[in-house]
């Protein structure tokens, strides 16, 4: 199976069928179908050869989802990428891909301007957006005047797309996704949503990540329709889902957060909603009761991935988020994906016991672009190792306790950071907080914390940790307490960089720069 | 992915969810998981090899589910048999097979017992009863007093199982299933009917058959419970049903024509009945019609799909079958499914435009067991050829007109059997009939009508030839037909055996024996 088997499907299955929402533009699957053939046939007519790198820098349309599949019609690797980057991140990544063609739209034209001196080696820009096609670019439409390309010459073990990671560590590697990776997660997105044709989904998260791109293959396969907003914004997905009669739409929890805040809510028809997954972190409990209230219909389901899964790992039912001892976990493994917890050697731990986080199934990606030795270490022993530190229950439900590398190790103890976060979150006047490890003469490494207190409120460090040794044990309480004005730096996916709060304190040092 | 990794995940995450009901015996998916993983060690220790073949020949049950698991977690490969078939043809499956192990249970002594002049290599004989050993025979349990086996040798394109043809044509053929073929339906299956962890499946046809065969896997790896009865029985599926709460089974529909005009039904709770699925043929209007009235929350979905394709090919959605126009149409390509309608030179048609219909896919077979020129051209130009006449409307919907072999070509005209015999059952009196073709040395071909009268009713060939005139162009109507009071011959699948009525017309002829 291959990228364009499910596009053919929707287009077999559902050819009147409404493919494409986007401001005022519908089409149908015939449509989609048709113009994705053309824009493959000019693509190949550009000089697009097997294998080939073409990259995307684009908030969300119809287009984009067009460049998705037309991409690999022609037997080309998409690299969808993140318009928040800053331009050096984005010529590392056209570097590093080796790109020759970049789709661009307006919102992108400032970037594009900076990145001008470091365009490595991408010899066309393509122009996404309706506005004029400025000067050294090609309109979109105008690659569609081309013959159409008919079937697919890729094989299921080609790569079909490189997915750059959120770079909460700094470096960012290229993940291969192939055909095989992505038909997998699909059939798996659609067990676990329950997408059939008459599902309407709206992109409102970006759709460069795997998030939102989890279910674009998904939708299509199942032949049902695609609603985009250019970014997210709560009046948008709210006037969207009403006008539409939009039943699913990826979000991360502070998007729900929002929504369920918008002002005004109560005026828009969110009855259409049937499943929302969510992802990147637990919800709050406040924050799923208000969107259970407001979308009493709607089912809330907490997915865990990463892009190297293509991205989805497991699942949590909306009805065991309501289970207290079960709502911190992400759920159970996936249609098609096995999950086991793991110790340093491998070797499966007992239930209950914290070990690494492994994943395996048909969903794992190729590995990591030009990075053999990483991809070799990732994916040793036939698991893939996901550097997150979790625990399994008797039932199979995960729980994710921390990233591995942002675990403390501290006279021998292993601490997790987000437990003592957790801890330091319930102290009133707590707005952000941060726990990393820094280094320590005597233990080794040390826990400090960095508090960023609400907006008029005021903190001392005595006070972080008073609250701390009343609820967690001795040793897990911060050493030292930095608070600060400023807000946590966030990556693209809105993850906090532990990496660049550490390295500071490591500055010299070989370990903990990342 | 490989089956092994849908029973792990049913016991990773519904370890104490019901697994099997048999009878009295109820286990848990925990237990189903470590019996298999015994069972897998008692048949290496028996000497079964990597790709040895172990048969079985046995009505349903919860060991026969447990067999289908553990010969592959051996790597070894499953042949399930037909229960009815004679035993002559029993003995060259097993021999055509090079079968090593038979599994058996006390139905099918008596075939047995005719079966021991000609065993072939099967060198040992699995008692799967509860009934005392026979002499010369193993006990299913005694071989569980084994090492477990951990993990699957096999690779996804291994062969899992070899699943005999019906023999509508007089030559059984060896479909060689891959561990991903069956991957790939379960898929697809979970998709089209909705299996989710809660579901409750009723084994009700025979399991050997892929009609059945096809939920087995897909429930297993949504860690759902299936629910056994010996044979189908219509008192004994309405009392399964309410007894379990079944939410699913597969029938055909002549046993959704027995269950609910059985007397008494009503004192039945049916009400936990989902989603059924049935094939074989497309349903009566008044048998839907009663069906639907009897159980108002059950969707029936004709599905299409042939051994060759693990099976499940297109699915009509239950509100389509009250569409009239679409009524007659098996449905869509399911989920990751390729279908096409081509001619003889592998070309696909215009929509609307008789053809035969031809399948790609990761469900499509890896080819018939020992037969390299049938699956050369089985499976030419990457498609598999069905042999089954069809047509594909503008939206999608295939509608199956007639075996391709089933077609008579008289004077050139292209005559579908199945729309003859459609004229033909509507002539009041008329109990079964058939339409074939028989040779005619002006013509090449002529058509044939095989006409057994209702019980108690009269009726001419006259009669007959000049409903058909009332009905279809002249040159459709039959030349011949022959009233006869026996019942048409069936095959095992419910089919009617067509080669078997041809062969007396064409006996010394090169051409039609088949």
């Amino acid at each position: 199976m291959h990228l364009g088997q499910g596009l053919n499907r929707a287009a077999q299955t559902k050819p009147s069928g409404t493919s494409t929402i986007f401001r005022d533009r519908r089409r149908t699957w015939r449509e989609t179908a048709e113009r994705t053939a053309r824009l493959a046939g000019g693509l190949r007519a550009s000089g697009l050869g097997k294998g080939d790198r073409a990259a995307i820098l684009a908030l969300n349309s119809d287009r984009y989802l067009e460049y998705l599949f037309a991409v690999p019609a022609a037997a080309g690797v998409t690299v969808p990428l993140n318009p928040r980057l800053a331009p050096p991140e984005i010529a590392s990544m056209l570097d590093d891909s080796g790109t020759t063609m970049l789709f661009v739209d307006a919102a992108m034209a400032s970037a594009l301007d900076a990145l001008q001196v470091r365009m490595g080696q991408v010899r066309q820009l393509i122009w996404l957006d309706d506005a004029p096609v400025p000067p050294g670019m090609r309109g979109f439409e105008t690659l569609l005047d081309a013959s159409p390309v008919s079937g697919v010459a890729a094989q299921d073990d080609d790569i079909a797309g490189i997915y750059y990671t959120g770079g909460t560590t700094g470096i960012s590697k290229g993940v291969m996704l192939s055909h095989r990776n992505l038909v997998a997660n699909a059939a798996n997105m659609i067990a676990t949503v329950g997408y059939v044709s008459d599902s309407v989904y709206l992109h409102a998260a970006p759709m460069f990540h795997l998030a939102d791109g989890a279910s674009t293959l998904a939708v299509t396969m199942v032949g049902g329709t695609h609603v985009f907003i250019a970014r997210f914004d709560p009046g948008a997905v709210a006037a969207s889902i009403a006008a539409e009669r939009v039943t699913n739409t990826l979000l991360i929890p502070t998007m729900i957060n929002s929504l369920v805040n918008l002002p005004g809510l109560d005026a828009f028809d969110l009855s259409s909603v049937a499943t929302v997954p969510f992802g990147g972190s637990p919800m709050p409990g406040a924050v799923l009761q208000r969107a259970t209230e407001r979308l009493p219909a709607c089912r809330f389901l907490h997915v865990y991935g990463m892009t190297e899964a293509a991205p989805l790992v497991t699942a949590l039912e909306a009805r065991d988020a309501l289970v207290p001892e079960r709502s911190k976990s992400c759920g159970k493994a996936a249609l098609m994906v096995e999950v086991r917890i793991a110790d340093a050697e491998d070797n499966e731990v007992p239930r209950g016991t914290v070990g690494e986080v492994q994943v395996r199934g048909p969903n794992v990606m190729l590995g990591y672009w030009n990075k053999p030795e990483q991809t070799a270490a990732a994916l040793r022993n036939g698991w893939y190792h996901t550097g997150d530190g979790g625990m399994m229950d008797a039932e199979g439900y995960v729980y994710i306790v921390d990233r591995l590398k942002d675990m403390i190790i501290s006279g021998g103890e292993n601490i997790y950071s987000a437990e003592v976060e957790n801890a330091i979150a319930t102290l009133d006047g707590v707005g952000e907080v941060c726990v990393i490890a820094i280094p320590d003469d005597r233990w080794g490494e040390a826990v400090h914390a960095i508090v960023v207190p609400r907006s008029g409120r005021m903190l001392t460090e005595a006070q972080v940790i008073a609250h701390c040794r009343d609820l967690i044990a001795h040793y897990k309480c911060p050493r030292s307490v930095d608070i600060r004005e400023t807000p946590l730096p966030l990556s693209g996916a809105g993850k906090v960089l532990k990496a660049e709060l550490r390295a500071p304190f490591w500055a010299g040092r070989e370990k903990r720069i990342n």
